[in-house]
């Protein structure tokens, strides 16, 4: 395998951030102990548990995110590198059928061993082989391969963020499933009384400019930029929060098959959806699951743990309807990369600030849009393996947009293209009204 | 109910072609007949069958045809119109919730009463009522009505025209899943020499209008006509013939997952496809059911019956790519809607002729795009039932394009957008491949 | 195939009834006509349907009853016998592995040719070729052959009755299923008066003798006759009728698990249950589905349609139990094989007469009893395809006594042993109550 | 609730044992450190893990046996107790119904909480508490209650050591599934050289008497001890090995329907059986799992982990049969309940001696036997919910007899019904052929 060959489309522009591989080195180790800082709440029980398909257990994310370096980097570019564990290939490939079938995902949560400490021990074996690699450059190596180590590294530094997200999503229903209710954390005292009124933000009609340009890291499925030409139109400037969507729910929403997507309405009848994920009515009023255990519904929060079916119906409704993915990112593309995320701790979505306009683009919820997700002009999936990270998913999802209120801040971006299933719920998702003008 | 306001977006132009009553009423009377001339040669055990839930029974799609009317048309405007049975509402009614809960779409083969005799009585019946109102236009309603009238008796109309191709493609289903493997019709004589080669024909990169444009009928998700920018691109002279698809299945195509979208693969391993539908092997060679019966592969005929997992993995095998349905229009709408059509008789896909290029741009087989079926710019879905007609399967499904050799020919032209969803085969699909320049 | 040696088993005295070929050729022309005279108020559709996979359409019992001969007489004893059609074989074999993997029962409702005409033609051609080697017997083979031929088909005639009363009860559930509700027969003037109370019929401790004693045909599951020690007993003089049952639902039945198996609670809750099979209430009472269309509950009428696990719980909550198979025998053994069966054509079950104690031990409803269906002691399971008849399905069901409103009067005895799984409902099924003494 | 009342019928005489309260006290306390040490080999990881539905987790197995007690003597007979949590009930609960509705049993191992430390704790209180109880006892309550206590503290500890029997079948189960194949012990030095031949032991007809007899411990279904009648049988010396086993795979048996049960047939071809459930065939021989990892098969052990379709079909095969519990019953009450139990330490099965004739009755494996488990004449299930201790599964399972390697000595005996459902292989399950004579 000519390793230095199959993975350029992955990442754009590698050296954007971190020109060397010293600056790299700090960057890896960063990512790598902020990955095991989220686990520290967690006991040695809650490390193996997986509630649905969907869910890893956390020990998983945290093997499979070594088990990325081990096979793009060390395994490839490390002259006799020796895996901590055979099988650990099998366990720990999530999805690359391309360098062997993986251990089945929804039995992950079946595996007592390898244990956690034995885990944690493979993420030290792999960290110091990183390490050693990382400081004996440059020249140890051909130039090319050395551009390439640098390259998945820094690919693999992203992807461990995106795992990050994911544990923090999949430990939320991990609890949520236990009758026990275990909280993640205290609850931050977040309480606020802003109450942003919805305005709208107008975009004139034009040909405009999407995707990713080339200065930052990006993932292959943002690029090429490219044009595209839009109507007038208008995005709402905050997200919509519980208390409208409550309106909606007694309305009798969910009763009512004119606004639902056909397949929404199938999907409401079978899974008997009632509220968003997590909602839970008693002592006559709503509750829902956070990663501070059971708390009442605030109004002004944005609705969270929604499907592309709800989002959808919510906004038909309304008689709106949500933006695609181009709109969203020309009004993204002007703010500032800042809102409710990760870093700020708070873990669970707030009211919308009074202060700006348009708000909330970033951070809190994952904004639906109404655009499939599929390949932009021009892109070509990756030969290699790594070409699986995102094309081969380009059929059935949904581009989401913005980042949560669980992602790591510098994880985002206005071109960051989600995407999940339209009936996935338990990812923090939550939507944006639009219309046309 | 105000019928008269709640369908506009359906029809844009219901009088294009039949600009009077009488005009409608011969134009009704024939397509209504041509269904029941495609049920001659069943049995009627035929009628009755089926095969899986996607599949509705021949008597189901005749009797459903004549509720169209009945619900949309008679109902609403003809003051003490009777229907013909007080059940027959619920048992055919497809799958508008608003009017009322459909009977369940997997039970439809269930019903051996109303037996086929009633059914083509039902039929009867409405034709005389619809044929009774239509000769009394104009005068006998308000204006509005009348306009309203003819408008759904239009829609109705090619309705029942998307009936008759299911019809056909149902009936080869329910026949190729009888160990006996009946046939429709005797197998035309249609061996042909003709070897076209495939060659790129080319296109700028700029903007571009697509959608209906108002002249003529359209269904409501043909509109907006929008504009668009697409880069310099090239689709293939003819589609992609059975010959070609051999080779990608005798490489080993449905056995390496680089070539396939993750769902597609699952779809792959789960559906243990080896080959397109309707495929079987012995003798030493491929044969294929047909509406003729079990026939041997033609290796110049379009390959028929494939899914989207299978089109685009087929064009990723050979570096190429499915067109977008902007691609495939704007390339469609300078040709004459002409091809091998249902009339022509075939009921099957045939060779490219040598001597058109683009070739096959209408019939012989639904071309697969690479587009999700969702709204164009400005759609808004009718707030009545008959909103619910395209709307509301605008999610997880993918635009198919040019219709196929058991389409109407009348019913076909270049901003027709057909979908199915991804996994779908039963359909007479096939694909054409594009590229970028 | 020494075809003479195999089957022994099944038909322990095949010439009780028909000493001679004339006799049993005058016995299969009677049953087999009855056959089709029960179809009679079919319309061809009806023929076609399978409503569940339990359910078989009409025309395949007609079919299947007819290749049981083909199979199992012509074809073995028939020098050059041509089986009317080459995949009948495939299409018409139940449940004989040996003879070949069948044509999978859930799909049999999706065939629709053979025609119902052509099945008709194929019986009719498999009687000529019966009566033919019927009337040539004796001489015409070895003796050992020319048994063989008799007992076969002796063993088909009582074959064609046990179809018989399965084409009754799946035609009732396909009319049951379809929301127009047919009705196969007219519902007879059968209103009684009679109000017979429960009383207790009493029963010694003691070595008791159960099983076929081999004067007349019987099957093999019945043999061999054994002696069986039994404490003391009684059994209920009459069938619980569905007053009584009505007392149990009404004072919660089906929601207190304290009074169900454990696997029928489940089922309860699975299955939703709330009342018999073919219950609906409406109008403020309870109806039922019968061959007569829909009628009210006769309180007084025998409960039916009812599974194993109601029939268990009804007597549990009663305190009292269902007798053993023994138990049963043992009364049934000393009375005459009368009552409400097929021929006297209510085809429904009716109150007890006051005149008779104990009373409806034959017809009406089969009778569930708590004996797991086993082999008896010595009991040897044919090794031959019809060894497969009986013995392979003894396990997972239990055994049912004294046939029912649609069984022929002379296909009951009192050493009968009928089988089916304990959540089955779509028989004629109920109980009668028995105790300790 | 008058908690004297309603479980006389569970412990048939209660005082066999342990006469006194301080005996009792000691018995719980061995058993209840028992189980514990049973655990000793795990992980933390270990105890949280559920393969499939009937496996369960081991910190539930634990935590269960702790709720018994709890529930069933703490709670109704201390005055002022107040359980460990109040949730514990509800998640605790196995089957009884009639306290509650239990926690899904397929998503015990979904609960990461309460943590492994916490169980134990939980055990440590209940212990105390017990511990408490039986100390003040006599003279704290009416003497009734007090008779009850120790009846139910008796139940109690056999069922505690049923789960310790169900702890090491699904620690094997948890350990197998996972692709590292953990140990659980050490593999014995058990290399045995014993060769036994299989002869036949015979028995006359007559009048038998089983069931318990009422002068030692016994479970409800046990009871009442009773006559049956049996003809004249022979059952073999020893078990069905391994060696005679591979006779059968290597003759087709798993490809032959003709030996198979039907719904035996079903469940070979729906899940693809091949081998006993844990063979593996690899480096030209067979291996299995067994608590000491992956070891090759021994010829002369006992064949383990079949289920009773396959011990059937190898019966049918070898033209035996399976022995009916009461054969198996009279035979093993002349013997000693000696044998290879759990407390030799092998937990596998280990080839029959050459020196007992019959040998094996007791330890090894369970012995699958031909009778449906049902109740006994006179038969009554408790009132209470410990009436659901075993009556409400007298449905759809089967006998076994004997007791295997992995059960505790002093809880067998020959009167001990077990039993499965037809399909189950997990538990350690083998055969022994029986005939007629």
């Amino acid at each position: 395998m000519n390793a230095s060959m199959d993975t350029g489309a992955i990442v754009q522009s590698a050296y954007s951030a971190p020109r060397q591989a010293t600056d790299l080195a700090r960057r890896y180790t960063d990512v790598r102990a902020e990955t095991e800082r989220l686990c520290a709440p967690l006991v040695t029980e809650d490390y193996g548990i997986q509630t649905m398909p969907d869910v890893s257990p956390p020990k998983w994310h945290l093997a499979h995110t070594a088990w990325f370096f081990e096979c793009f980097v060390l395994t490839p570019f490390v002259r006799d590198y020796s895996p901590y564990h055979p099988r650990y290939h099998y366990l720990f490939n999530s999805y690359y059928e391309t360098v062997g079938q993986p251990y089945p995902r929804p039995r992950r949560g079946l595996l007592s061993r390898p244990t956690v400490a034995e885990i944690y021990d493979y993420r030290a074996y792999v960290d110091a082989a990183m390490l050693s690699l990382l400081q004996a450059l440059p020249g140890i190596m051909p130039s090319a391969d050395e551009d390439e180590v640098m390259r998945r590294t820094l690919l693999g530094v992203h992807h461990e963020q995106q795992h990050q997200e994911l544990l923090l999503t999949d430990i939320k229903h991990i609890f949520a499933m236990n009758p026990l209710r275990p909280e993640y954390q205290q609850r931050p005292t977040d309480r606020t009384e802003a109450r942003a009124r919805s305005t709208w933000c107008e975009f004139d009609a034009g040909m405009r400019r999407v995707g990713h340009d080339g200065s930052e890291f990006a993932f292959d499925n943002e690029t090429p930029r490219h044009k595209v030409y839009a109507n007038a139109y208008a995005i709402a400037s905050r997200l919509v929060t519980n208390g409208e969507y409550l309106q909606f729910m007694e309305a009798g929403g969910y009763a009512q098959p004119e606004h639902w997507l056909s397949d929404g309405w199938t999907t409401v009848r079978q899974q008997k959806w009632q509220a968003p994920l997590y909602w839970e009515r008693y002592d006559g009023r709503w509750w829902h699951m956070t990663l501070s255990g059971m708390q009442p519904i605030d109004e002004w929060a944005p609705v969270c743990h929604v499907s592309l079916y709800e989002a959808d119906a919510f906004a038909r409704w309304r008689g709106k309807r949500l933006p695609t993915e181009a709109e969203w990112e020309v009004a993204a593309s002007r703010e500032p990369t800042t809102g409710n995320l990760r870093d700020a701790g708070y873990l669970h979505p707030r009211p919308a600030p009074t202060t700006a306009v348009p708000a909330q683009l970033f951070g809190d919820v994952w904004e639906w849009t109404c655009s499939a997700y599929g390949p932009y002009p021009g892109y070509r999936a990756d030969k290699g393996a790594l070409g699986e990270y995102n094309g081969k998913f380009m059929s059935n999802q949904v581009v989401l947009r913005g980042g949560s209120c669980v992602t790591a801040g510098e994880h985002v971006r206005s071109t960051y293209r989600n995407f999940f299933y339209p009936g996935d719920r338990w990812q923090f998702t939550g939507l944006r009204l639009a219309d046309d003008r």
